[in-house]
């Protein structure tokens, strides 16, 4: 059995530089659109993994490069395989309780709950252990990075070798969908190869305590968009179809006011859970009082059976004219929903998506694929537009 | 019989200063939201119609001033009212074919139909008549405005002098919905006594004749907000109510897909097109076919009984979570729709406002009036929020 007491030693003596170096990958804005950013950004944690002694490079992917860093142990037979991401979603200001979601702060509790923020310079090292740090990327995804290459390093420290390989590959581009990054891992296969794969990103558990997820969810993106009239026109001076009034139609013959789908087949190869998994999940501490509390409305009581064994058809966005400050007088002639699906096991993205499209042609509309394909005039207000994203 | 030859003689001579002071007016911002703008350009336009005149002053609305001016015509029996107004809508830059908005351009033809910008300066007198300007209220309804106060001045200098008494009154919130500009018209009706209103706003007639409207519909203003759970989550980790299917299921029950109202007592009081209403529509040359050619859609057979006798229900917008680059993989805290009803002769906003309220009630949901009433959590993704604007 290993003995970790010099390990955590080390660890609160190294407090402080850990996290100045957190706040410095903090700082290095990585928003997945922002190309030239996340590839300095990747550059970036190449050099901090070798400066860790990890054999470490940025890979080219076609997209956002991803960054490959390994640990080759003498006489180890197993190989770890450590995936995360080092881009984020964009930094809009909004929304953020502090002046920019670039420049970390400390808070001793929860921002949403009104502490108070406290700059790092002012945080004394015995105090650093106690705050939380807020900043884009912070949890989502650059802090398990952040503590793996240092895990790598303190343990090194402490004359701890790893008893297995460490191969780690981190995702320039996890926030959009990882495009290129499926094709990659398949051009790449005995780079990545490895008896486990741990994913360290997603939601602490409500519970508090280190959770090992069985598995992800795929998530089908679509944009459907319906374009009536050439242009908007005055509500007061016009009558031409609304949109919006078609797309509402529409979505009303796809899913249920509580958002249970009806559209034909949608669970169409959807495997029940077996008993074993409903054993798992009856074990499974969820506290939905609580998330019911955080959250402020009610979950359903099969909460865990939604999450894990039924796809969700979920209206992530809609847009069409104008609500709020730039509320116009118009009908508008455009209006688009964003929908994603999320599927379980046994679901394949191709039958789901033509699940969707043939739904929609039952509807009385023309499908017109890809954002692409032109828009007749005949078929303004009686298509739909369909755009995977 | 009024000879105006030499009236005409007077329009072709001095076009260039009526051309340049219009274009200085069309540089006078008046956006109705920029408060101070529209008052500074209200007491330009007081000092237009004063060097021309007119007994003219801004007059306090306890919104955006109103500009009054008169025109007293010795022995003259009846008094006209022109009624325009000075606002204008916001001036984002996006959609113009033209640097700016707010910087007048000259084209030989229609924007949209690719006819290349020629700036003021560069066109010659003899070619100002044929050439149509672009700016920001330039036909609604700064346009209308200035041709009041020259036609006055050319009037006079052809020693033309009107038979009526005339009175102007020019609305500065008009593009707000005239919230103060109402009780205004109450409070000084002496002021603005007069034989005949003449409204001069509104879009020109297809056929291109002069026209005269017989009214206007009233339009009722409303956006209805259902809120879930207190902040967005991520569609992948989480299962809560999405106020967007909720919205969704409430505006199915509200209009069919076409927009047809369904809600009950929407036509309640309303009077059907008499006989001669009905020969007058037969006989106002309305050229669908052309219409649905400019704007690429189908209108309906019965476009102007649509249009003058019974009410509407629009979607003026639609907004929730994300769509677009925006796009977010969340389930969405908040669902917003922007509704306007036209309103026919014979209705009431209170009784359409009331009606639409007890449908949304009946509907289920518990209904919190005004933008300010609080949202107990009991109530949340069960109410609907609305607001009249």
């Amino acid at each position: 059995m290993t003995n970790w007491d010099s390990f955590d030693r080390l660890l609160a003596a190294r407090r402080r530089p850990i996290v100045d170096g957190f706040i410095s990958f903090l700082r290095m804005e990585s928003v997945s659109q922002e190309r030239e950013r996340v590839r300095a950004c990747g550059e970036w944690l190449a050099r901090a993994m070798q400066a860790r002694g990890l054999e470490a490079r940025v890979i080219e992917t076609g997209g956002n490069p991803a960054v490959f860093g390994e640990r080759r142990v003498p006489g180890a037979r197993r190989t770890l395989l450590l995936y995360c991401h080092y881009d984020t979603k964009p930094v809009p200001p909004e929304g953020w309780l502090q002046p920019s979601p670039l420049e970390p702060v400390f808070r001793l509790g929860l921002a949403e709950e009104g502490a108070p923020t406290v700059s790092p310079a002012a945080l004394a090292d015995g105090d650093l252990r106690e705050h939380r740090l807020y900043a884009r990327g912070a949890s989502d995804d650059k802090g398990p990075i952040w503590a793996h290459l240092w895990a790598l390093e303190l343990m090194d420290a402490a004359g701890m070798a790893p008893a297995v390989n460490v191969k780690l590959i981190f995702d320039g581009e996890e926030e959009i969908g990882s495009p290129f990054f499926g094709p990659f891992t398949e051009a790449h296969r005995d780079l990545l190869a490895a008896d486990l794969v741990l994913v360290t990103d997603g939601p602490k558990h409500a519970s508090g305590r280190p959770t090992v997820s069985g598995g992800a969810r795929g998530v089908l993106g679509l944009e459907l968009t319906l374009e009536a009239a050439r242009r908007d026109v005055h509500s007061g001076n016009f009558v031409v179809p609304n949109p919006a009034w078609a797309l509402n139609g529409l979505l009303a013959s796809m899913a249920a006011p509580d958002g249970t789908p009806l559209i034909e087949g949608f669970e169409e190869n959807v495997a029940r859970p077996s008993a074993a998994e409903r054993d798992m999940m009856a074990r499974i501490p969820v506290d939905l009082p609580a998330l019911e509390k955080e959250l402020g409305v009610r979950v359903p009581a099969d909460y865990l059976e939604r999450l894990m064994f039924h796809p969700t058809l979920n209206i992530r966005g809609l847009t069409s004219g104008f609500t709020g400050k730039q509320a116009n007088t118009i009908i508008p002639h455009r209006a688009t929903v964003a929908l994603d699906v999320r599927m379980v096991k046994n679901q394949r993205i191709e039958k789901v998506y033509r699940r969707i499209v043939d739904h929609i042609r039952a509807q009385g509309f023309e499908v017109i694929e890809g954002a692409d394909a032109p828009l007749p005039d005949a078929l303004r207000g009686r298509a739909i537009r369909v755009v995977e994203k």
